[in-house]
């Protein structure tokens, strides 16, 4: 059974400015979900159908078994998966040392590339991911179905871009046209790599903090070419910090 | 107006076996088919409404003006966008040299994946990509649109890989999670990359015939991270073998 109050608390859990008074997001389907129970997140309500297993001991007033017809109700799914959960959005504490990458976004307002971002951060090691204000949010419930689990374990801080980069004592590089050839780059283990908006790159704002402008070097027609695909350059560039 | 016959031409493309028989696909929306119309393609036949602007001068015979509701009726989009074309699918000749780096892709089945990676081969100047039988089809709406036009310049052969594979003289590379680390190895100019299946990887048929295995290595939580995303994978290795 699901009660018309818990319905109305999920299905609002759609909107950001809900998810930011409750301090909840939905994640949903069963990997996802039991990737995230297993992680060091706090669970606050699974809805599960008959054909769900728990992948640990929960605490009982916690769960909520419910049937098919219910789960369609709360579901953002076309096909809904066994399985629904609530989770607490973590308080993320930044702290860095010399030696590491961080992430900036400027802007990405995709969700499918916000969480293949968040993959990558989180294949490659980074813990902390500074977006702007106006970057898609994280806790929409499209970006965590898309991270796969690794939204538990990488850091996203929203804050003005300018006030955070600012904040930072290291060398900042940024993705331009212009920029200089990043395979012949020295690049350093320590530094800001900042991502521009899918359409508009880096705003002029943001570009007066670049320290160093770099290009992944484009090999076929020039003329013709559409530019990388946000999350396919940020995945080049951080593969390239880290390859040294 | 847009007769009967159209209509049923127009969606009966969008399966695969009608592609096949009339050799044609569709393109929507007024960036990708302006960009097919500049390419070396044939234009089929085009429906547009009256605030669609033609970037050439077209065959006065293949255009037809339609109204917004005859649009609505033929496309695939939530929100149809001014101008549908038809397109002959090209044929496509292999040829390639010593130098050339040829992708090979062992049934890859997300389009998004597909539209993605053909448009990291186009940056990377890569003309050829050799497709699994079981690989979705190129010539898929999905794809065409999220390919951006670079469809138009690569060569797409979709045919049984292990004898696509036999007939090449080159190195051939595939990512293995037991592969030797990419960011340390050798890697040649001419050669072809092996991407595997999203879930499956590899076909062990297909491994047999893997000269050198490869891996990206991973940097985070070895035990939870999320293999990366096919397209994403696909990046990161093209970019390290034109970053030598």
């Amino acid at each position: 059974m699901i009660s018309k109050n818990q319905q109305k608390l999920i299905n609002g859990l759609k909107l950001k400015k809900n998810r930011l008074k409750s301090e909840l997001f939905i994640a949903e389907g069963e990997k996802v979900v039991n990737e995230l129970i297993n992680s060091s997140l706090v669970l606050h309500s699974l809805y599960f159908t008959s054909d769900y297993q728990a992948v640990k001991d929960l605490e009982s007033s916690k769960l909520h078994q419910i049937e098919d017809a219910d789960l369609k109700k709360i579901s953002n799914l076309v096909t809904p998966n066994k399985v629904l959960a609530l989770f607490e959005i973590p308080k993320m504490e930044f702290s860095y040392t010399d030696d590491d990458l961080i992430l900036a976004l400027d802007d990405i307002r995709d969700p499918g590339n916000l969480g293949t971002i968040i993959r990558v951060a989180d294949w490659f090691g980074i813990k902390n991911i500074l977006c702007s204000s106006n970057t898609v949010d994280a806790f929409n419930p499209k970006v965590v179905m898309s991270t796969m689990g690794s939204i538990a374990r990488v850091n996203l801080i929203y804050k003005d871009l300018l006030s955070s980069l600012d904040e930072i004592d290291l060398p900042k590089f940024g993705t331009f046209l212009e920029g200089d050839n990043i395979y012949r780059e020295k690049l350093p283990k320590g530094a800001v790599v900042i991502i521009g908006n899918e359409s508009n790159g880096i705003s002029s704002e943001v570009e007066k903090l670049v320290d160093r402008k770099i290009n992944i070097p484009q090999f076929g027609d020039v003329q013709n070419t559409e530019s990388l695909n946000a999350a396919v350059a940020t995945a080049i560039t951080i593969s390239q910090f880290k390859s040294r």
